[in-house]
């Protein structure tokens, strides 16, 4: 029994320590990260039931990524393990204001690339067995195989009367915009919940007045529109329009913000059904990742309440 | 010949390095900590000559304790050490905003809480041996053995003519507060100077309508209340108020403010008898604590007095 | 279903880096031990299906411990997690001769010395799910509550037909001889696996000629016993003689080498049932363990067959 | 063929950890630092071909200084290695407000200082090999010998129709204000470009109205004052000014944020002999370097062109 | 004017710290490492000037492979940069005996694998101006288009009068015996020095009765069999044996050793021309690298004659 | 009161970590040596009270040297702080065969080298204050002032009827034979108690057929000759010899193990007055230095003991 299953490429993240620059470095700090393993995890530290799925090289590498995922508690029982395939890798270079923090991909061809649909188990998708599908635009955009693998996933999720998540999540590297928009038009109308950043929308629908009004090709779903400092929306499948402002956080590491929020969004919609709760728990939860080294939201439902009356300070709780 | 002498339980902390949390830590950064303690290394730093009394088992870790009291030049000679027992233990994991730092304490039954009175050393209390006699409420709330302890020495103090410092430092997590109240209710009488937070106050001593009217608990005392951001407060015996402002200072580490604090007030009140010297000393260790790792206050007179001077900016001095 | 069900404490491990003293420490390496979860990782990683039992407190230091064990596939479902206790500690101070490495424990009246027989679990005892328990004198001795714990877990896997593994495994600072041996003569009838190094045999049965002589206790086991460099040497139920050289192996760090061996016999023994093989593949994995930092052996199937064929000298596979 | 050649004298810097302090370090993180040397190396990886004159001893830290030069593409072949010397340190403490930051120097009779007019090599000082020299008031306050060398090197580079740069760059550790201020008007009427603090020359020129006046001294060149966050002023040789304000960083590193703007200022005042466009560099380049580790800025081009654009705020560029 | 001119691929190298697993890693020690550039920087560091030829992506990491060659000296202007493209990296998991250290490689479709004739320069390879060049198997296994752009390599070294050496350096991993054999076959009879590992021989050439045999097939080059620690044999062109005992020492760490050898032959095979020295040299200097972290050789001409009259004790020299 | 009296120079030590070479380093550990120091901490930790002396500047590398002494017990409260002053520098290079191991100095003009007669405080020369007076050649080597401090000392301490123990300590580096030997010649007949290496016998009085030859020169005192691995042997004044074989250790680091040496042989002597059992502590305490970091013995009585009985194998004492 799965609260959420989700789909997709986990990388290794090689980051140099204490600002250095790539180009000097003696180490490397090591993390994982994947767009739908970081959600995963943040979930499962909600208190979700998750199972993760992908391919992974036969490798000590793929067992640091499936070891990291199981000590938070997600099950990564059908992961496909490929050998003499690869796994994919970022360098995350940090940086404070005026130079930006750099992300160098070394992901081509890795075996998350190349999952196929028979790659998929049966067990999580069958009726009754779990509550809800996640995947992002990235899986649909590192290959023709991945892509397939998660439209039939979706499918299969569908067919057992599991809701669907679906986060455009654009990575400008890896596609077109016009190859990308034209996959996400195929997805939107699939699903329950569509998480997309403002500028997203603007980049990849400039057609639209507004971000919002993306919601015309989601009208089955709840969308909500992340806008960084300042907030986010969601449009529901009744087209009432809810705002939520974020909440202040001290920057410790900008990445993975977004996969907080669609946990901290998930894990409360399906808990409550409420979206306006939902969209506080995603903003919450993103503003705790944000004051937090790695990926992923480590956090507790207890930190998420406090976040709800803290005053924006720092404390000490002993 | 000893300016103060303090007397309480020093625990060791184990910290997180970089932001990490305690569930996915693979080292363990060590400092000592306790309140007793951190004011005597500060009061040291500062160049008070200054004598600590405790007791520590027979362990590795109470000579860790011990060697990093004597590096900073406190005397350590009159610790007792007890074999079979053990040393309190607490790990602090720092956190930035929305997220809170967290303690967990593990110092249930500790050498320190069995202290007892016959541990005493009787030199420090030898008549014109020492000036001023330290310890606070965490001393008396840890076991009644230690807080007896305490009782007997600021008997001893008394005796010898030396001055009284107390500070309440209430530990919500050890005792409740109508048992706390009721103890320091028997400190406040002894003390010479008392050293309170306005939120203990509110804690405690609901019905007053001010912190300030604490004093009338300890009239022959200088009361010190401390309101954070806010600066503080002394209330002479002769019933005069004093303000001072806090320093701003870039938050580093929140832990130890307020016996840096501690340590500012008395060591320049030992020196001088000036009340409002000594509030402002103790705002300004304690901004200089904030902007520091660790528990304890390292410092020197002359970076004191820079602060006085200081537009609140970072230098570097060549 | 299980293959493996065992019980016991595991402990936070603290370590000085790099040959340090605690005394002079500034961080310290974080691990998780006990020797029973250290048979579990190891059985683990060797392929066997385990679930570990045992009782923690509700803080994030157990949330490691679990997370550990869950990375390298021990299912920790059924751990008892108790708010307000404390979870054992113990101080590892490795060293070179001609020091000798030191083991400081703060482990009494732990969450696991407190462990009651209602804490356990059904599910692992029913009938057909798992094939194996294992325990050791150590949970024996922490605490009567854990002993009796253990003692309720040996009923019930005998009842579901269950095979029973104990390892002696005598911790000379936790009791008596008297008291363990008195213990230690109540489990070993019951016991079809019992594993015993021969220092232990020497000093808690000296009436006994030779440590094999201690198959009288256990007729109906198969009896290992371990002689270090000397090798092991297993008495088979029918009263054969097994005799097992050492593997030679380059010395990292000594700790678990003796939970090392009972998980690769009780992997190989639950696979083949010779006696023979199990005891090689016991020695294999205690001599890759020797050659490991920490506590556990993280060894695969293949890297214990390369032993069998190794001249001893270390090499690089590409 | 070099753009720039510099002359001066690179140390081995020592900074404690994680904000620790000196005295109570375990280990400390080496940097090389040098006022020219820090140019030198900004203006390398700018793009500008530069060749570094030294003297250092001939021992490993000195191939350490000359390494860390050599990888980021300073040349290094013309620094003299001599025997029995040794190379200066610095020990850097670096703090959070209140606290001040603080250089410990260990430079005296180093093999720098001891730089002899005949150690300066001929090659880089024919006629068409290089554009321009550099130097600092550094230089030739470290030792008699070295300031005749710096004055030789000025003039054969003279002779070979090189332009001159000087940055005051004054340390009133070194010597006297007047010492050094009869040094400094010597300097100024030979340069071409004159690098000032606006703080130096209140101190040393204390008869001045304003900084900008200071070019009464210099009406051949351009000269630049820097006033640290109020931005920086450049006055041409033909007397117009030019304002330029600073751009906003967050603070990671204190040091070589002066040597940083000579390196922005002279890369671009070389490439295009516009002054404005020289002084954006300058600001850009000592903005990026305030937000980063160690004495030297880091910096690629278009890193500098995205400081232009950039709205403040610490973006991920993926 | 270069004394040797190699040309091959440098990876990354990543690599546990402290002997952990690569599962289980939360940092990695960063390293480049290959072949060619293995014994560039070892030649470097021996006084010989050394330029690398390769092919890297036009990323940060490759500039720390570039940086790092640098610093000890090796030229590396004339290597490619390729945007878009991949650096190769290798995981090294160093163990103790009885476990095999490991090594995985991710360097499939790297940049190097990609160079192309085209990318050779032509300055290298003017008459005069090298004198000798220096590839190994390694090259002539990653990719058609790197063998092919060694084969124009060694055509132009040859058309300007350099020596050739070849180090047949098998890798398994990269291609079968069979075709490995029929290229190494063409590279013989080119080369003025042919290096092999004496196992080498054993698995291509099995006919042979004797690794030194293999001479017959490169009967105009002085043949250099490595034999671990049964030492080596050179077989001159005139066909006299010379034989070479190996040098003891302590493992550090296992690779790069034989790069070490042909960097220490080479060397003073230039110098000297006698064989009987060079191959004293190579054994010393491979033993040098054995007791040395990292892939690379990085001593001095002093330290190799030390090994000459070392009694294979350790020394401390003041 | 105290047992022992030391007079000489600890410089800060820099070593890269992991066998790092030093022109590649990126941090370095940090401690702090001193013949007569090392000796102080070995012996503060066997027992005996300790004062140094020495000279220092005001400065926190200087606090950091009394830091370390002060925590491991030994009273610097007569240490001389000289502003302005340098601390001496020593870089330590470890290597394991068949690289040597290298000490690299910066000593020259340190503050210790100018201590001065007048230094010197009166109270621990007092009358029955003290029992021993330690210094070494290196003090007489290191400045003509800090040789004349050394010899007014042990003047003082033969007026107040204390022993005087010169170890030879023989430093080439610092001084030529003759000069060495004619300083020796003087202090020699002035000790009790004579610490020497054979092979500085050998070097120095080449005269000598056997190092305990020496005697001839220091009949009044216990000569002590030190040969390494083959032990030591003692002439006492009575003229009998004893020898004491090496206890085997595990090499950890080569430095300090004659100032170990000393420290266990005057420990003993003291207390027991018997020379067999000295020299007995003596090799122990030099057997457990080599096994363990840094320059200074930390080990216990307890600990020496047990090297009395121990096989030599390395052990886990629980």
């Amino acid at each position: 029994m799965y609260d959420v299953v989700t789909l997709g490429e986990t990388m290794l993240r090689l980051t140099p320590p204490g600002l250095e620059r790539l180009d000097q470095v003696r180490s490397l700090d090591v993390h994982c990260g994947g767009s739908e393993s970081n959600t995963s995890v943040a979930l499962s530290r909600l208190g979700s039931r998750v199972c993760w799925l992908s391919r992974l090289p036969d490798s000590p590498l793929a067992d640091l990524v499936c070891g990291e995922m199981a000590r938070f508690g997600v099950d990564t029982r059908y992961v496909v393990r490929a050998p003499e395939e690869r796994i994919g890798i970022y360098y995350y270079e940090p940086a404070r204001a005026p130079r930006s923090s750099r992300v160098f991909y070394d992901r081509v061809d890795s075996a998350a690339a190349r999952m196929r649909p028979e790659d998929l188990p049966t067990a999580p998708f069958e009726a009754g067995m779990s509550q809800l599908f996640h995947t992002t635009g990235i899986t649909t955009a590192i290959g023709e195989r991945a892509c397939a693998t998660a439209r039939l996933a979706a499918e299969r999720a569908r067919a057992a009367g599991m809701r669907i998540s679906f986060d455009v999540n654009h990575r400008r590297n890896l596609w077109s915009p016009t190859d990308a928009r034209s996959q996400y038009d195929e997805w939107l109308p699939l699903a329950d919940l569509v998480f997309v950043a403002e500028r997203d929308v603007a980049l990849l629908w400039p057609e639209l007045d507004s971000a919002v009004d993306l919601h015309a090709l989601c009208r089955q779903a709840t969308l909500i529109v992340t806008r960084g400092a300042e907030g986010s929306i969601a449009v529901t499948a009744e087209g009432s329009e809810i705002h939520q402002p974020a909440y202040q956080a001290t920057e410790v590491e900008r990445l993975g913000r977004g996969d907080a929020f669609s946990a901290g969004f998930i894990h409360r919609w399906l808990d409550s059904g409420d979206v306006a709760e939902a969209l506080q728990w995603g903003a919450a939860v993103a503003a705790l990742k944000f004051a937090m080294p790695g990926d992923m939201a480590l956090v507790t439902p207890n930190e998420v309440r406090a976040v709800f009356s803290s005053d924006g300070s720092s404390q000490v709780q002993r």
